[in-house]
């Protein structure tokens, strides 16, 4: 633990005003200094983007008041990179990532904003945690989540966290009184079956609708689904070095 | 190796009209039956965003006549879901990507739109391939690339690509006779330490540009940016799975 109260950066993807990141900040205050730098709007599914092409708006928000906030018109992972070297000009002790409206278990982790900002923290090498509620509602209850995420923050705080690792945290949405624990798995395999919908404009011109249902391919035991299924939030160690070990020896034969 | 002419997807980040992704066309059409689906404007940088706040255009496009091909508003990772759940309603036999206006070495496999659609393919069970050279110019020499595009895809289709698997496969801009060949190796760890170039707009408010350098922070042999500094193509197997197994046991300790 550290004498003076850490600095701890909160970030998400669903945008500054939404109600999981004020549940995150009410949290996170108990524990340190806070400033918040979020979307000025959703961006939900943008997964590691980064905005090259465009330039990037950074303007103060009351939205916190007292505490320190930005709004951005750049991505999750811009957020951390505008906090670290634009606004803080040094890393914080902790980032906080949340709390995302719907699931990021399994290999959600991919397209998920919230998540991304974490990956991109650990990659900064700063502490940081991604939140996220299994429930889509704007106006989901976040009473569970708050007592969750105040205890992995303690937890982490207690215990550091390994070079190059964040934590993906799922919370299932139920009661406080149906909560179950914590547990820590890994991540399922678990996959999108992508469906178009396709309508048509006022031009008669198409588009197309993402949708889809995501499937459990595996239905394994000690995964982060397994766990949410049953009332459990799960804690995944999430790291960024996307090589394929196992793969590597065999691919090494073919040269 | 199949009977039948493989059907092979191209797709890529820097948009249906740029020149890398007509090199990948002109060796794909050598191994088999190619079917473009691409962004119709640069999506560097998108990571694995997918779009769903936003509805996805899709225009057939005869840029690569008599090669059938598609140009939508949708990010890389859209493109091969529109690729297999819209347009050939089946999975193709060989997902190209590629190949990229600049490197995507080292944990810049993240940030990347080209990269993100190959390992999309590889969720969907597809052998894929992204392609990038080290090379930002728009009008770059594609000749080196050409031939290791074309070694790889014969050896993948030689000796197939294991499940959850794709190839980050990165080509040094040089010519071919000072080109020394191809290395497996694995991803380095080298970050990115960012700046954001500060300017004001016509009305005095201010925006930023992203930019920075990349840093290798770990100057180690076997990695990809080792062997691309030396000459060498470097082929990185990539999976999705993020859980960091190592710090699991870790972790369950804290519970």
């Amino acid at each position: 633990m550290q004498e003076n109260k850490p600095l701890i950066l909160v970030t998400n993807d669903d945008g500054v005003s939404s109600k999981g990141i004020r549940s995150l900040v009410e949290v996170a205050s108990r524990f340190g200094e806070v400033v918040v730098v979020a979307p000025d709007s959703p961006q939900s599914g943008m997964g590691h983007a980064i905005t090259i092409h465009d330039p990037i708006r950074l303007h103060t928000s009351d939205i916190f008041d007292p505490i320190q906030a930005y709004a951005t018109s750049g991505t999750p992972v811009d957020c951390v990179k505008l906090a670290v070297y634009e606004i803080l000009h040094r890393k914080p002790d902790l980032l906080l990532s949340g709390i995302n409206h719907g699931s990021n278990a399994a290999t959600n982790v991919l397209y998920s904003g919230t998540m991304s900002a974490a990956v991109e923290g650990a990659m900064e090498g700063i502490p940081s945690i991604g939140f996220s509620l299994e429930s889509f509602d704007q106006d989901a209850d976040f009473e569970t989540s708050k007592k969750v995420v105040s205890d992995v923050i303690q937890l982490v705080l207690e215990n550091g966290l390994s070079k190059n690792t964040c934590l993906n945290v799922n919370i299932p949405y139920v009661s406080e009184a149906d909560f179950k624990g914590i547990k820590v798995c890994r991540a399922a395999h678990a996959f999108w079956e992508d469906r178009f919908e396709s309508r048509k404009d006022q031009f008669g011109r198409p588009y197309f609708w993402l949708t889809g249902d995501f499937v459990d391919q595996e239905k394994s035991e000690d995964t982060d689904l397994y766990w949410l299924e049953r009332g459990f939030a799960s804690i995944v160690p999430t790291q960024f070095d996307m090589t394929d070990y196992k793969a590597l020896e065999t691919l090494k034969n073919w040269m």
